[in-house]
């Protein structure tokens, strides 16, 4: 066999690794009984163990090599370079290191369970400063062998590879310029208007009916997939059999609703990826911030059009008590409320980029060396302040301690949620000028040439191009705020 | 490490590879979609080839050796005996045949599919044909290295080891000299009595929650397992997290309703394995005919007591419609109703060993040389006659082309469903000697105090004991169809 058909074995091998680690995960979440945790964490353990020694075998390191001067077709060339990408965000580190990360990590993520309820900052930073410069370790170590300006481009490019710190202040530079303000114009017009009430008592079995309608007049194909209840939504699965999740409150269902829609994006994304490349690091999703881009594609540009909202309140007559009215105005009102607040999580589309710009100030600055843990409470309440108008002092639980990234090591994910808003307003553009107006397009039952679309200039690409080459071909130009702006003004009638 | 140690550092990583392989296989049965059937496959075989290298790296054979002569607990012996065991079965046999035994009953298990329903032996017999030449092979291989006395015996050692030839051929023939006129006698009875109808309309929501109910009053811990749907019900599971599964018809709640009964006592079993043995051979079920004693000890003993049944009646009226109404006495003679029929899953109690022993008695000979393929649907044909005077003639779709052992190549498994029942009722009889009448512990509500004592006798066990010796433990003596015969008297009142 020819080095580069070793690769591919190897890595077809390591995908069947993946495969089973997908279902034990999903089955851990949203099936196994309790009973069951002790002996799963301990299989999941051990195969994550088998992937870690697949992909670390002397053997791959020689085969890259080789496959570097080897005479490859373009699409083999790029799976080399996708199977080394994978290959070293495994092997760069010291095993040592990896292991004490692993510790420290689970540690502090496990306090953070207990300490954020009890706003207990002091005694999370103990643990939490470990974490920083075990990740800050990571993160030099990594600049070095992949040579980026920062180290914080080291860790950006484990969520988002391709898309760099400059690129990023750069867009979220031109966001931070315009969201303040445009959040007091859009409250102050609302202060003016009747806020409707879309709360009452929304049967789950109902409420699954509609998730499930929904997300089958997006595309979504049961008989490739299914949806089920879990904790928090989430989307996994493997080539054919996409597993998206939501959870149901009976007196809100626009929370669950909007969970699948978003959901059912990353689904059809993963549903679209090239078949040719399943099993290869080829035929992978291209990165985070693309991935995000095609869940709030479909949850912020199909999910807030007035046709969407029409076919919803046509829906929601039908399914829930005659009590139950709702307008396709009322739903696009209550859809697109705007009303800042401290937790990301619930945020609305304007407030949502400032929550992550913060994070992403505070983030950088910390793997680079230019802040410390115990500046974080501080500096989050002032910027909280400057672009939110929000106080956090003394209120850490509901402020810099309220997500689970940072205590899990995760830094340099935040970026491509924000940078995943701008994706797809972009996309969105560049679509409407060739196929024409979404909100029309959803109006004439036309939904599969919207997800034609999106499968022609991203899904199909798989991880072909890099990210930006992928923004480019797309759309004409790299990711770039204008359009999100452009979207926002649209959208709130700026 | 020691070679025990070593020894088992392996089995218990083997044991997470199986983990991995019961939920994949259960997740393709009850929740898959179609769309991931092919992934799957490949996962399935990458795990399955995984756990086959495990078992076959040389220094296996070594350990075992070096444990031979070691200085071990009586555990840890009886351990390494289990380690052997399942080595021997897996490492047997030459990697060439086992290829072309899995190319060959697949392709005869996939064809007997589609020829079945056509009644085509012609055409089956080919490729069966094929399946027989290997299992012979298969057989003399075993035999010659495990030194059985017959090729048979070798195959037997596959699903119920320590139960021999002999030993089978010494109960049934017990069996087959009283059974057929004990049918005969009890459906004369019968005829002067009327048959009540149970059949009626009962949606599947309501069943559900009866099977569950039933479950968790058998003991089942739904902290610790799952009760689903699939196409034909099965138990597996991972330790702390049984899985047991059933099908609802909606003109008949009695056959999804013994389907739980069944599998949750096959659940107990596996829940109350010993838990310091977890991933290792010796905490493993003993075999197949203790396992199915387990199961039958629920159906046939537990299920068909008058308590019971008086049980089941009050849940039936609670849960389905008004005009379902069903006395004990009326649910126990629709239980313990006998007609003899072609097909073995739907035979009663007493018929059901005489389908057994058609099967064994063919089966025996086929492999041990002394039948060939083509007599068959003849030998068939005449057993069935001469057991219970059923023809089936021109018929071998109900005959012996209905069940999916042979074309998959399980010859020797067809006994120990036999061999469960007569070891369950054995069972029983050595229980009431000790704790009392069965139905008088049901009557108040010491459910419990049965499953305390199959626990204590059978389930913490594992596969410390060969099966005859736990036998010999729990009831005073070897398998012996004696117990059998009685419970069928008092059951049937002869
Ligand atoms: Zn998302
Ligand atoms: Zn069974």
């Amino acid at each position: 066999m020819s080095a580069y058909q070793n690769l591919h074995s190897a890595f077809r091998k390591i995908a069947y690794y993946q495969h089973c680690l997908t279902i034990l995960e999903w089955d851990q979440e949203v099936m196994m009984p309790g009973g069951g945790a002790e002996e799963r964490a301990n299989a999941i353990a051990e195969m994550s163990a088998l992937e870690h020694s697949a992909m670390n075998q002397p053997e791959i390191q020689t085969w890259l090599d080789v496959c570097a001067e080897a005479d490859l077709t373009a699409d083999e060339a790029a799976n080399v370079r996708e199977m080394r990408r994978a290959w070293q965000n495994s092997n760069l580190m010291p095993e040592e290191l990896v292991r004490e990360q692993a510790v420290a990590n689970a540690l502090c993520q496990q306090q953070w369970t207990t300490l954020r309820p009890q706003n207990d900052w002091a005694g999370f930073s103990t643990s939490f400063t470990r974490v920083v410069e075990l990740a800050r370790e990571q993160a030099r170590i990594r600049q070095q062998a992949l040579n980026t300006p920062t180290p914080y481009d080291a860790m950006l490019g484990l969520y988002s590879c391709g898309d760099s710190a400059s690129l990023i202040d750069e867009t979220f530079a031109q966001l931070k310029a315009i969201l303040p303000e445009m959040i007091n114009t859009v409250c102050e017009r609302q202060n003016k208007t009747t806020r409707v009430n879309v709360r009452g008592e929304f049967p789950v079995a109902q409420q699954q009916q509609l998730s499930h309608n929904i997300a089958a007049t997006l595309g979504f194909d049961f008989n490739a997939g299914r949806l089920d209840i879990s904790a928090h939504p989430f989307s996994t699965g493997n080539p054919g059999d996409q597993r998206i999740t939501t959870r149901y409150r009976t007196d809100d269902f626009l929370d669950a609703l909007f969970g699948t829609v978003h959901e059912t994006g990353h689904a059809s994304y993963e549903a679209g990826l090239p078949k040719a490349w399943r099993g290869q690091p080829l035929g992978l999703a291209r990165n985070m911030s693309i991935h995000e881009s095609q869940s709030l594609f479909f949850e912020k540009h199909i999910g807030t059009t007035d046709a969407f909202c029409a076919l919803l309140a046509k829906q929601v007559q039908t399914l829930f008590s005659a009590d139950v009215s709702l307008s396709a105005d009322e739903l696009k009102q209550a859809v697109c409320w705007v009303e800042p607040g401290l937790i990301r999580v619930s945020a609305d589309e304007l407030s949502y980029p400032l929550h992550i710009i913060v994070r992403h100030e505070i983030e950088s600055a910390l793997i680079n060396g230019d802040m410390e843990v115990s500046d974080i409470p501080d500096a989050w309440n002032q910027k909280m302040q400057q672009y939110l108008g929000l106080n956090t002092q003394g209120n850490n639980k509901d402020g810099c301690m309220q997500d689970v990234h940072w205590p899990s090591g995760a830094f340099g994910y935040f970026p491509s949620y924000t940078l995943g808003a701008v994706n797809a307003a972009q996309l969105r553009a560049a679509m409407e000028t060739k196929i024409g107006d979404l909100n029309a397009l959803i109006a004439a039952n036309e939904i599969a040439q919207i997800t034609q679309w999106l499968h022609d200039n991203i899904w199909q690409w798989g991880s072909r191009l890099e990210s930006q080459e992928l923004m480019q071909r797309a759309t004409g130009k790299p990711t770039n705020a204008a359009a999100l702006i452009t979207h926002f003004e649209r959208q709130y009638g700026l």
